[in-house]
């Protein structure tokens, strides 16, 4: 072990304080007052959720493109995806295009919202030459099946007079065929990798309607009828494109945006944290270490569900079981111990002290270097003796 | 190295929280869990203020002494002092008698308030057959030099009509003479270590009432009356004792208690946290250390000043540079780098996130366990590698 001396800094962002890169940077200069000279190697990380296509974007040394598309609402709105250093492969999150933060309180209504947005940012990369695209589809504001998404890609949804469906899960309805005669035809050239960390079929009490639904605005009879609606649309997909799309794991989520890529897109859906590993390169960089730091806002026992500083550690005890692991995070909740036997050697908490959220928030980079520091002095004494 | 395993646990109190003796019980929960046969040595600490008696208890396994004594403003008060496992020496927080909690804003007045009780619980002592007492004596109401204490005792300070002089720093203008002829004659057999972590004189813009006086409810011309007192009050102890007390560092110290001790007694002012460090026999339990955690309340550049954490973590490093000392505190405050020069390997904060002070302080003992056992895990790991 004496040769490996290599800090490896693979944290999540620290929402509402600090991007991933800002947690790394932050990571490091804690690090460098303990050791000067250490080795250290940022991995910017994300789970597929909000930050996950700045942090592909900070690993890889890629670039962020801004594109002017439809909102969940049909307004305009500016989204945001990336392109990968490799200039190859594009990283999409849906809620960027089709988020439910575009939508308030009074306007969120998945009888209308719909994915069309994220479709135009699916053709803006297959415009910039893309044919791999990275797509996280978390926190959307809609429940259309991804019907919108296709119709973006020229797949026509159209009622029983031939004109195509209005947008929305509440017009799902009147859909009596697909017609697909007019797709992109760079479409079957794209292969997807789509970050999904939920299981939930298309319907039924588990589906998309029942379970996400009433967090995007939908009163009771209004699961009701979302429900029925994407019932009918996987009976016309399993008609018209001989594909069951209903009971495959992930296919409720984001409002059943997972079954309409199983059903028009070349894609595996895969848990979100897995991707970006994959396309950070975290197991090679992790070879040459003997330190693995990582992180996130919060860490619970809900952290080993699939978030970032779970998928993180276990990579690294995948590399070496010798590499030591710390978890730090500006909340420590319940349960920590079960994190333990996943990878994790310790844990710390970052705050100082009493303090309101609103400070903590601020000040994360500063407790995040003092937290990291006594750590680093801590082990540099230990391995001493 | 490898044959020292010991952990020993020299915390102080977190104020508000936990008792020293509480926060060891803590700690040793949290180490407990990462090494289930860690020897573990309790050495509940304090700095000579607040919790020093409980503390010097605790380590020496002594015990507590109620007594009902005469209070700052000649009320009852039940005080408190206890007498250490040897059963020889007894310590006193002058406050338990004398303290500023004693009196609120509007009865606090440093021109009649008085040590007398603190007198009293000497007394007792000595009828306890107590030849060595431990006093601490910070946080105290009184601006009488001693006088209180003094009169407690058998000596009289007299005025020109050879009557007693009233109680309270006011009054010490009329003294006239003092007379030891009837004072307790085992006073001259007792030894007191005098916990003591101000310097300032007597008198003067630097004196007792001059720098503590407005605290304790002096207003400007009150603070002049009882600095011109203090002063007559130096000059009559020069020419009827032969001591000259004034300049003497420390004289000035519980609004003069100081200078009364050393007028009257066999005492030696001493840093509180020195005299801990000698009564709970902490080098010597040190010996066998491999780990020592320390900690306090608050932690932050104003610990080097004296406070429980520096004496411990200078004297773990004298007993052993190889020691691994870590502090640990409620609030992690400015500056903790210049601590990191006197003995500290390393420092940690306990808060698990955002969170009032009055929920940290009902979980002091959760947050202290949790802390500990992630930095044995650390510490175990890295000593593995």
């Amino acid at each position: 072990m004496k040769e490996r001396k290599t800090y490896v800094l693979a944290p999540d962002s620290f929402k509402g304080s600090l991007t991933a890169k800002e947690v790394c940077e932050a990571m490091e200069k804690g690090i460098r007052k303990a050791c000067p000279d250490a080795q250290i190697v940022h991995v910017p990380m994300a789970d597929g959720g909000e930050g996950t296509t700045q942090a592909l974007v900070d690993a890889t040394e890629g670039r962020l493109v801004k594109k002017i598309v439809t909102g969940p609402l049909g307004n305009q709105v500016e989204a945001m995806y990336g392109i990968l250093g490799d200039g190859k492969t594009a990283v999409i999150e849906m809620a960027s295009a089709s988020g439910i933060h575009l939508v308030d309180q009074k306007t969120k209504n998945p009888l209308i919202t719909t994915t069309y947005g994220t479709g135009e940012l699916i053709k803006e990369c297959l415009d910039q030459g893309i044919r791999k695209i990275i797509l996280g589809i978390g926190g959307s504001a809609t429940n259309d099946g991804g019907a919108g998404m296709a119709a973006a890609l020229g797949i026509k949804l159209l009622d029983e007079n031939g004109s195509m469906i209005p947008w929305g899960g509440g017009s799902l309805s009147s859909l009596d065929r697909i017609d697909r005669s007019e797709v992109d035809p760079r479409l079957s050239e794209c292969i997807f990798e789509v970050a999904c960390d939920v299981t939930n079929p298309l319907c039924g009490p588990t589906g998309a309607s029942h379970v996400f639904g009433p967090q995007k605005g939908a009163a009771p009879h209004m699961v009701e009828i979302l429900d029925q609606n994407l019932r009918h649309y996987a009976d016309v997909i399993k008609r018209d494109l001989g594909l069951d799309v209903s009971d495959i794991p992930g296919a409720g989520a984001a409002g059943g945006l997972g079954a309409g890529l199983l059903a028009f897109t070349n894609c595996t859906l895969k848990p979100g944290v897995e991707i970006v590993i994959k396309y950070t390169n975290l197991k090679e960089k992790l070879k040459e270490a003997a330190y693995c730091f990582t992180g996130e806002g919060g860490i619970d026992f809900q952290t080993k569900f699939g978030k970032t500083p779970y998928g993180v550690a276990k990579t690294a005890k995948e590399v070496c079981e010798e590499i030591t692991v710390v978890g730090i995070a500006g909340m420590i909740g319940e349960g920590i111990e079960s994190l333990y036997e996943v990878g994790f050697d310790a844990i710390f908490g970052i705050a100082p002290g009493a303090s309101e959220l609103e400070k903590l928030l601020q000040e994360g980079s500063v407790n995040i270097a003092r937290t990291t520091e006594n750590i680093v002095r801590l082990m540099k004494k230990c391995e001493k003796n």
